[in-house]
């Protein structure tokens, strides 16, 4: 397909990477910032723009991927164009372009992506919405050549597993963020915790993250609780760790 | 050596067959409920008690592996023995054996145990400390026939790692717990996190967690922090989200 990216973020470079090793043609990478469109252009054979007026109104594919906030003003700025426009947004419904255009759509890859970390995109879930069935349709075999797990699924649905995403690693990362903080004070690397982060990410294969709890709070061994906190040193974190312990102890004991 | 294990809870049960498959005897295994005792002692040839009285005094090793809460207990109850008396909790100090023994410590395996799951103990860093050199010495030569990863480590610091491993494992499951219940209430498998869930504990190893962050929080998406809080549906859940997403960008913009 002949794509335009919008957009030169994580995902829009991991996923425009993807296309150009799955022999699609990118035409243009667009970014406020030129420099961001050049940086991603340039690795994919694609003309820099930074001006959505230049917009190569002759792709069959738009692909949107710009911060959530930014999308409306951009979309509202877009020149009219042939092909699909897609925007790949877990928060956003896909009739966010049904003032703007005729065929459009969403494709949703279920991942965290960091430009300077490499990734698989075959492993990757893709959830595809079509604003009708032929749309839906070609997203699915466009999906299906840079990943091998693909999904319809609604805008209505969709809110939640991103929802649950934000939970399954945004959260997550943040906990190895405050556990490396505390032991790094302490002169212990991080890399020490990394077998027990690693059977933690494993466990919840083989049973569910209920019957995997296990810890202080989980037993409500309230004496270490209270030397937990008394370490941290600081209201905030202790009331972080205070109320996520009350939520695991409520989770376990109600089940 | 000749082992007793005091306990015969997730951590007893795994570092028990542990010993009993490096070749050590396993004597007896008290747990408080009988039960327990049995099935534990029963799979490495131990003799099940639930009286402390019954201890026999002549093994090298006593093993303490009980709630934190109920260790100094246990320790008042216990009868005058010969060998080691080490206890495993990452929380209590080495000396709360000091008034009733003369050679004791601490063997804390850096890991999350569950009865149902098994583990290889191989690669679970073990951290021991000794109440004197021959002490330490025989500790961390014992640890060596179970994992290849032994190091020293004071009481003191050892708090503090224990405080990371409630971040780093027990609050990341449960926010595993929570993704869980977002998407089950929409037919939605939470199988289908499990790619997003191994690159999020994959890509720490090769950049530092907050490099790693992503997600709205750190792009400070108000838009999409609004909405994510608003399909929670309960007061108490979007002030976790509230506070998690808080303390994300505090970290991620201080840095």
């Amino acid at each position: 397909m002949r794509i335009v990216f919008i957009g030169a973020g994580n995902l829009a470079t991991h996923l425009a990477e993807a296309c150009y090793a799955a022999h699609h043609e990118v035409l243009q990478v667009y970014s406020r910032t030129l420099e961001n469109a050049i940086i991603l252009a340039n690795r994919i054979g694609a003309a820099p723009i930074n001006d959505l007026s230049q917009i190569n109104p002759t792709a069959e594919l738009y692909l949107f991927s710009v911060k959530d906030d930014a999308l409306p003003d951009v979309i509202e700025q877009m020149p009219q164009t042939e092909g699909l426009w897609v925007h790949t947004a877990g928060s956003l419904p896909m009739n966010i372009f049904a003032e703007h255009h005729v065929n459009y759509g969403v494709l949703y890859p279920l991942q965290t992506f960091s430009k300077k970390r490499k990734i698989v995109f075959d492993a990757i879930p893709i959830f595809v919405e079509g604003s009708n069935a032929a749309t839906s349709h070609q997203l699915e075999e466009f999906a299906a050549t840079v990943s091998g797990k693909i999904q319809l699924l609604s805008s209505e649905k969709r809110r939640f597993l991103h929802l649950a995403a934000v939970y399954a690693c945004n959260f997550v990362n943040h906990m190895y963020t405050l556990a490396a903080e505390i032991i790094n004070k302490e002169d212990i690397p991080f890399e020490i915790l990394i077998p027990l982060i690693n059977e933690t990410a494993s466990k919840i294969t083989t049973m569910t993250p209920s019957e995997a709890q296990t810890g202080p709070a989980v037993r409500n061994d309230e004496n270490v609780m209270e030397k937990h906190r008394a370490l941290l040193m600081d209201p905030e974190k202790e009331e972080l760790y205070s109320m996520l312990s009350k939520s695991i102890f409520k989770y376990t004991n109600s089940l």
